[in-house]
């Protein structure tokens, strides 16, 4: 399945906004998302994902191709229901995939017509929106309709990074303030 | 978990055999396995196996690793349920796994005290007992104890080699015999 999706940063009053827009809440979910590192290509570099997603109704394996377009973030999904969050990473494990990142977030989803809008909380990075319609094909339909409810949810520009890539730039940044004094860098463990 | 398993090919009376030593029926089963290749190492050279099996009651994705003796087939296997067999074979494929085999056979499983006693009938291959023991570790009780149920119930010394590798066998003698004829080698399509 294609994922047609944008997403920018939310303010305050952003559940206002999709509520006044005739949004319906449908439930709010806690993410933990543990991301997995190819042995044979460079997920960053490829523009791809392997997660294991752990909600509160199930775990969900996922991966993500790389975006298709070079304004919002639609991608190829796939993604499969699995029993055991703990049986699965030893799995991937056994087949040469290691975890490097885990993300966690709190997400109000509100249903908006054919699109599914999200106010997200991620933990060490704050509140966003993002609207996603499920679409057998990319399609430029689609793509409009959510950089529109991105521009009249969100602030600012259309975000296309993922929260994973966000908050290494945001590690990479409190790192690097923080080797901005007298200290020496530190060494790796 | 380790899977300390033994296996042997099973003669006509090897139903009746089962239930002499006490065997009770537990259900029986048609599996469909889907065998995959890795883009990292050679399965066959590492005696690993990346499998999807399809069976009347859901779908479980399993790696298994190396055998760990040279006896018995007992080795690491780790087991998850999925909701999807066409999308976790997508996702297998987008992570650059590729299915190369497919083995279908009929299960009828017994219990034996502590073991399992699975009666298989293997399409291309015929008919093979195994019994196994989940254990926490590998240990040389339970390893007697397949050993003794395979002794008494099947034919012939135990068999180390999967199906996979038995059905490729099976096929390679029979290219073999098929161009022992006048007609020359048929090139690959």
């Amino acid at each position: 399945m294609i994922e047609v999706e944008a997403k920018a940063r939310a303010p305050e009053d952003a559940e206002e906004r999709i509520l006044q827009m005739g949004g319906v809440l449908d439930g709010v979910e806690n993410h933990t998302d543990i991301y997995f590192r190819s042995p044979v290509r460079d997920f960053a570099s490829t523009d791809e994902a392997l997660r294991i997603r752990v909600k509160d109704d199930g775990v969900y394996l996922t991966y993500k191709g790389p975006k298709l377009d070079s304004k919002t973030k639609t991608r190829l999904e796939l993604s499969i229901r699995v029993d055991d969050a703990v049986a699965a990473e030893k799995l991937l494990e056994s087949l040469g995939f290691s975890r490097f990142a885990v993300v966690r977030k709190r997400r109000a989803k509100y249903r908006l017509g054919d699109a599914i809008v999200a106010l997200d909380n991620v933990d060490g990075l704050g509140r966003f929106v993002e609207a996603e319609i499920p679409a057998d094909r990319d399609n430029p339909t689609d793509r409009a309709r959510v950089l529109e409810i991105i521009s009249s949810v969100g602030v600012g520009r259309p975000i296309r990074l993922s929260y994973l890539e966000l908050l290494e730039i945001a590690r990479s940044s409190a790192a690097a303030s923080g080797n901005a004094g007298e200290s020496p860098p530190k060494s790796e463990p």
